[in-house]
């Protein structure tokens, strides 16, 4: 071939799914010419830990360095331009402009495939004192340094927004010794989750003493005289602090292919399709600017994760090769990208919290009104092991056909596995008998001969089947059912269910006689095992009777008095 | 109903499958007779933490009683009697015989539907001493019991066998204080993985004081003049020691089921369907007595695993009722096992091992030649976060469409994890695109943007796609091959694979010229990474190269010089 045939790729934005793309694109083509602008100092750097660095459990700033533009350079034959920051793109002419930030000049670079990885920004309101120094966001190595820098001095901060980013930032905060307080705008922290599986996270950080002010947002900072800034906050809270963290968000950095005419979705993501291809032929886009399908809900919206960026990077890659006409690629049959499922995982003092495909909250959004939940708490490893740890976990799926919705779960010791294998199985199609029947992992101390997996399983797949009907914890107040408790007399004792008879266990069947024919019995007991057995005896006697899941441990995350 | 069309269902063993299928028959119908017998003192009780309960890692022996016959009365109106043994079976007649333990009384009970759970029992080779008293197996509370008083005044054991039992007992004594010796036939440890996945587990046995003889069977044990014994092999060793426990594999107790008649397969398992339904149309098994059919290899045999013995439990009752002609169970689709896929999980010495799927040696003894294999050494979590711990990975899969056929993988954390994640991939008849796309939990304390399990599918796709071409290990011996290394010098220097030229990555494009065309090259370098990198270039280049997988990480486990 001509040199003149040589093919150019443009990448614009080094991080996670640009320089995946990069790469991928080398190894598919020796012959292009392949080149990445970042704006930032940084090519490839791990965002992801930087919460972590700020709490100084990763020690060195350069452990958050992946890769170099040198090793680019040497291993991929990849030019990197860092502090280069591409202001416009002329999709008729296929150029882009691009300026120096270290110099201020600027020229034009023609390409033949056009990639952005421009990622995301930090939604920063337009609140009084917003600009103030001491309020900080973080998404880049210098933001980091810059809140180190910070901390070192401080013995208070607040950080706004209970999101996953706040989550962390709140722990390392604590980590290092500080005082903190949390902002959320919402009624419970981790929007991302149910409120109900997010009370055992929000029990967590008030032990730590993380103080939570929730179903509040920030009105105002404010520089107080003493050098440090007053945080006052919708409800008439005013805290004073030395630092203030916003962890509210990121809206896709879609500037630059907005004024290159490319189309955008509602919340300013530019849309693809499955081969990362955006609506001009030349220019593909990857992770945190574009928008992406649910698997799930099937609603597209952008969905800041690192792993799908990494995929679409290589996805786009493929693409972009197929169709800048490479004969080695167009013989392959194309890569898609199969949609997001929200598979993400979040670590706060110890406990884990992980989740993947739709929330209950996701589900009713989308309008899917057809789906069932079930509540368990099994202990992470065979409970005559030492040390085992519950897992709460709420399973969705579809109540006809059993196919998986959604997973979350909270614990201290291997959620983030059973989150995987759910996410494997919701991957696949899979259903509520799929997880029954998993062949997983058991020895005493890693599972359970029913792995929790299986549990969650065997549990949504009764109900699939008929033999275990579930009443809601959110219809309790007013139902006309009969809640019986059949748990010991001391447990009853203990706490209960206001108005709940006790009908222990051993007793159900002696005692047939006084629970009511005509009237629903709902049945409740610690975690749900004892109230299943009662169940399935009552049900075989004529009785009409439901199941409270997950039992008096699902009961009290639930606000129904 | 009239009480004379009650039915009987009578359950030959109370432990895992046994007790299992009698509490999901209970649920299923609460008219029936349920009676369980068992010959020993136990019901339900967790074998699988004998080998804990004997390294005082769990040190209440009431912790393995999962149950109580008390509890299954009150509970489950199902009545267990212990230290009963079912000494006969008449099909034609429905009957059993039991003796009572205790009296030695004996008397007949009749069935409708009876269910084998009699287990395995541990293999006791008739050698020369074998019934001496310092010679021990472990499959009971009673066993454990009295080798735990063994261990109190002992310096010194014999464990006999190197699979996964063997390894549990070898860490539980020398967490006891004993210096301990493993004897295995085969020449190597943990027969059920490949023998280069087992050196990483025999390197750290050997670091942790166990001494390994490999490769010899023991012919004898003899009396020692000071009451110890002496262990001789049949490589002419002779180990003085306290006490020797056989951990050597287990046959199943079927000489019940082979009196009745029912059919029995080779190795002396009862045949069941896929409802877990014996030759007679009124008896069922379950569990380490039956044979199972493996999900990849196809091949029928027993598996002595405690997940898929309850589940066969559950399935049993189902078929069971059905049998009886329950009109609800008769509504309901049945439920059918899927067979086994071999998932299997151990500890040892900070160690976990395992594996799901088939291992090359299952497929090629099952006669499928039609396999590839890939071998990786991912961080367990982000590299960039402290501690990451790195995972021995060798996944097989079909090279023409990329089915996923079996995964083994050692290393010190979150080994179980990948391992469930892609049984359940391979359950579901997932491919290598499956693993490659599928959104796990990412944040850097729990894992990388790619997953350990992203990548093998990746590399793995890779190869299916036809842009890498795999090499063996066991063919470098003699190939004609020439073997490029593309590591740095230092590296290269401190050790290579003999014959093998030096090539850094970073010089490879401009010293391309260097290598034959003529000739095949194989690259290596420190896990795989940088060969496919390197491979990716010179494969555009019309040479011929492929990737000897895994890199030196790899290359030390197999011993080809």
């Amino acid at each position: 071939m001509a040199s003149s045939t040589r093919k150019r790729i443009l990448i614009v934005g080094g991080v996670a799914g640009g320089a995946s793309c990069a790469t991928r694109a080398r190894r598919l083509c020796e012959r292009c010419e392949i080149v990445i602008y970042d704006k930032g100092p940084y090519v490839s750097f791990a965002n992801c830990g930087l919460p972590y660095y700020v709490g100084n459990v990763i020690k060195a700033e350069e452990k958050l360095l992946i890769a170099t533009p040198e090793l680019f350079r040497d291993r991929f034959n990849i030019a990197v331009h860092l502090e280069h920051e591409v202001t416009h793109v002329d999709p008729l002419r296929r150029v882009i402009e691009v300026r120096d930030l270290r110099t201020g000049a600027r020229r034009e670079e023609a390409y033949d495939a056009l990639v952005l990885s421009t990622g995301a920004q930090a939604i920063r309101p337009p609140l009084p004192g917003i600009d103030l120094p001491g309020v900080h966001v973080l998404r880049t190595i210098p933001d980091s340094r810059k809140i180190r820098a910070a901390v070192e001095s401080a013995q208070r901060a607040v950080v706004v927004g209970g999101g996953m980013i706040g989550l962390e930032m709140a722990e390392n905060l604590v980590h290092r010794g500080l005082q903190v307080t949390l902002v959320e705008l919402a009624p419970q922290i981790l929007p991302v989750l149910d409120a109900e599986m997010a009370v055992y996270v929000a029990e967590r950080l008030e032990q730590q003493g993380v103080r939570l002010l929730l179903g509040q947002s920030v009105s105002a900072f404010i520089e107080a005289p003493n050098g440090g800034l007053r945080v006052e906050t919708s409800a008439g809270e005013a805290i004073a602090t030395d630092l203030a963290i916003l962890g509210i968000g990121v809206r896709p950095a879609s500037t630059l292919a907005a004024e290159a005419g490319l189309r955008l979705g509602e919340r300013g993501e530019i849309v693809v399709d499955e081969f990362m291809q955006t609506s001009d032929a030349h220019i593909w886009a990857v992770g945190d600017v574009v928008g992406s399908p649910d698997i799930v809900t099937g609603v597209n919206q952008p969905v800041p994760l690192a792993g799908p960026a990494n995929r679409q990077g290589r996805i786009a890659a493929s693409s972009v090769l197929r169709g800048l006409g490479d004969p080695d690629c167009l013989k392959r049959s194309p890569m898609r990208f199969r949609g997001i499922q929200g598979t993400a995982v979040c670590g706060a003092f110890g406990l884990t919290v992980a989740a993947t495909g739709a929330t209950e909250k996701a589900l009713l959004a989308a309008g899917q009104t057809d789906y069932q939940k079930v509540y368990l708490h099994p202990g992470n490893h065979a409970s005559y092991f030492p040390d085992a740890k519950p897992i709460h976990l709420k399973l969705l799926f579809a109540p006809t056909d059993g196919r998986l919705l959604g997973a979350q779960a909270v614990g201290e010791a291997d959620v983030a596995r059973r989150i995987d294998v759910i996410a494997m199985a919701l991957q696949m199609g899979g259903t509520v008998f799929d997880l029954e029947e998993a062949e997983l992992c058991y020895a005493p101390q890693y599972g359970g001969a029913k792995d929790p997996v299986n549990i969650a399983g065997m549990i949504a797949a009764n109900h699939v089947r008929g033999d275990l009907p579930l009443a809601r914890w959110e219809d309790l107040p007013g139902t006309s059912a009969l809640v019986v408790d059949v748990r010991s007399r001391d447990e009853f004792a203990q706490e209960h269910v206001p108005g709940a008879v006790n009908l222990p266990l051993e007793e159900l069947r002696e005692r047939l006689v006084e629970l009511p024919r005509d009237r629903e019995c709902w049945l409740v007991c610690g975690v749900g095992q004892r109230a299943y057995f009662g169940l399935r005896a009552l049900m075989q006697h004529g009785l009409k009777v439901k199941i409270l899941s997950g039992g008096m441990k699902t009961y009290r995350t639930f606000d129904v008095g």
